[in-house]
């Protein structure tokens, strides 16, 4: 009595599926990691184990392989095409969520690849039967000004000791993930210009703090597409400290850094565009 | 027009404290990461660059090793502390949350300790100005049953090879976390009653699917201590395959396994009790 | 001309076997990670691609799972198994270096088990036809002294600001191997008092600096057992950094510590008997 | 009686420099983790926790700082400085190795920079008072051919199951560094070149087997800069595996592909010019 089954999903985390497009002499790669959740009347295997409503995570991952075997293209189009998949044809699941991770590689040859960029392209493609829901984002992008960047004017407590600062390093990795309020035509171009936005925005702004750089980066993907609802940002204050060479006779005009490791300041933020619904689903 | 700040927080993570208590000639050892997370009244900072309501997150490290030279305690009550302190200190800020591992030594001698168990303890505390909601967790907990667990009846598609097993390895990797309905009076006791009832039900449950084995998990911990509102299981499924021996003409009857790093089942749910009202902002 | 190969060998690194004993109701476990370099008449492959003396690190890998099937026991042992074999069936392997990784677990019920210590058993075999070279070992084993620990009366130079300490923490991970000179009666028994001669002597060690302490350990695993005839010491030192509490008005009599993650101080040493010749081939 | 101290040395681990060159408003950035580790006259701190000759890790770590800021240029000219310096200012000092990682930034603005190349450039420098080995690396960089790869003719135990492949992705982690048998005359110029050689060969070979494709890698680099004494090669298989389609009633002519984590292949192998010594004290 009192006890129950609340919310829950099941299924294949990390199938890394790659595709080698060889039907021209320059071959194409795409190499994907793929996790798959499916939730909806799977009261019974909790209770009881009986598994007749459970699709195997074995099956989910068949399952990205053999679709991948007519084609990957754009990551968001692929997550569709196996969320609608699994709700469409299994009666018991109401919902499935699809992420995906992208690692990038530059061509080096006509059958040859070198890893590059080191931050990854993701989506999350969440189906309930009538809406998908499409989150494409951008993970360990990371960025570095070595100045206009400053930091003061904040309030003072007993615990307080920094020291303001008119000149710092400011850098981050950059995990922003953004919600198409509609689908785009081009996935991957509308990849691409949020990348970009995100970029230009780092560069571009004179920073009086990580939160303000937070928001002019949100601000500079929405604008550019009318058709996102919302960005989301988690930026880690990737700390340079100034090291103190006075001992040694030395001044340090900004020039010799220690990069820290731990603790390190952590700014985390939405940016959305009001027209929009929220969607709590789509996360 | 049309684009705004939305749902915000920030903070300073991964403070890496260490409490040696030396008042007796047995020390004692506390071996802790703290993150501190901070929302309220920020949109000055993300719009301006105006920082006159952003308590440095130096200041909020700061303040974690001040409030440790008190004594730390349970990890339930220095996160209340730290919470309290933030937001009933800082008018602008209206929530705190303050998540904690804790890392496990054995003890030695008087003064020497070794690392023992690989599980973390772990709180998060979300205080409001009014109420602290408190969810104690164990993270890291990696068990295995050799035998007493099948898995058959799931239904088959055409992506389904997967052959149906009466015994196999289930093997996951505890990541458990429940919340508080009203606070514990002793958070250590209960603590180690919940992780125990986490090992008696994994250890008890002859299992037809791993559903059937985080439900029953969850509702161990809740069934002995009635003040548990919810518990959420995050379990991946750590296969372990039984290698085909038969081209080297030898049975395997169950002893040799491959075990596998990906892609790997993950099974997500969580189990409540009814009377308490759910507080997804605890999360 | 004038360039030419060098020294070479290949394998299969990290095979995951996991063999489960299950002749009696009370199940054991043993949790290997196998890694297998050979050498030998390798220059057809690396100048022609003639792969006629290649066995293949597919192969290896499957001996390693069939040979489990027999049995494990202790990994030295285990690991001569596998050494012997590869050399003594391929004509052109002169040499095999097996090394082994175990993994521990702590028994919870008669077929039910828990990941405990996190130190890690290891073992290196180096077999060529005649000697077979053991060296045993743990990793990952982190202790800590909470006093009983100095570092003073060190040079200075115009770019020391260290200030003396009369009462530190000393904390470390121990990674230590030792070559057995000869071979070991019970290579489990062997290990057990390596693992406790290490732990006693940090423990029983007043440390004026980790390198006194790092040949205490050494000294104390070569003095029980005189058929060890080196160990190799690699100690990292895992800074704990008295926080300075003073800008609260608070002292800190050595109570408040950060565990700070880089960089760290690295210790190395050797500890030998005279007795045994070198043998830099077991490495 | 019979147990000694063997070889030894110490220092500091990963101190992470960043030099901002700011003389001109397009900054340049430098990213480096710099390890110490000195050796010579130092029985004393072993055996009885004097530590007169022990240079403290700390002062290493404020040196590594006070050099940085007369500016660092390539990492092996700025490990031979520090080199130098330890065993030339202190006497009981005799050898010092400087290792050395740098990670690669790519331009975003003036002073706007993204971390780049994920492969990470490298040096290790040891110098004994009179001659100082050289050898720089590269670390990290992934490769992949999706054809020009086959892999048969091996011998055949009672263990092997493998197919011979006639077509196969061949992809690798480029492990690899070389010893400077002169000094460069532009250590810059000399990585780039070398870098170049290893991927042109990587792309280049029609492999039979990745020990081929290793030599001709490592034949490259020496061929092209005659100053080079040997280069040692460390190249794990990551595999991708055909996924087999079959049960679907699909082909999967060399498309889809299971990238696999562990066991992985690994194939190390040197390649030398026969004119130079020998030199294992350079590794």
């Amino acid at each position: 009595m009192g006890i129950e089954l609340g919310p829950n999903q099941y299924g294949k985390a990390e199938t890394r599926v790659v595709r080698i497009d060889r039907d021209s002499p320059e071959h194409r790669i795409t190499d994907l990691n793929v996790s798959t959740q499916l939730s909806g009347d799977l009261t019974d295997t909790h209770l009881t184990g009986d598994n007749a409503k459970v699709l195997p995570t074995d099956t989910q991952k068949n399952t990205v392989y053999a679709f991948a075997r007519d084609g990957i293209g754009e990551i968001e189009a692929f997550a569709l095409r196996l969320a609608r998949h699994f709700v469409d044809s299994q009666e018991p699941i109401q919902r499935a969520r699809i992420s995906i991770e992208q690692y990038a590689w530059e061509r080096l040859g006509d059958h040859s690849f070198r890893r590059g960029d080191p931050a990854t392209r993701t989506t999350t493609v969440t189906y309930d039967g009538t809406n998908a829901h499409v989150v494409s984002g951008v993970q360990g992008l990371v960025v570095l000004n070595s100045t206009d960047s400053e930091f003061w004017g904040y309030p003072r407590d007993e615990y307080t000791t920094l020291k303001e600062s008119q000149d710092r390093i400011l850098a981050t990795e950059v995990n922003a993930h953004w919600r198409h309020g509609a689908h785009a035509e081009d996935w991957g171009a509308s990849y691409e210009q949020a990348r970009q936005a995100l970029l230009d925005a780092f560069v571009g702004t004179y920073s009086y703090s990580l939160q303000q750089t937070l928001y002019a980066m949100g601000h500079a993907v929405l604008e550019r597409q009318p058709n996102l609802a919302e960005i989301r940002l988690s930026l880690p204050n990737k700390h340079h400290f100034v090291v103190d060479l006075e001992p040694f006779g030395l001044a340090n005009p900004g020039e010799v850094f220690h990069a820290d490791d731990r603790p390190y300041g952590l700014i985390q933020g939405t940016v959305q565009r009001d027209e929009f619904k929220s969607a709590e689903d789509a996360w």
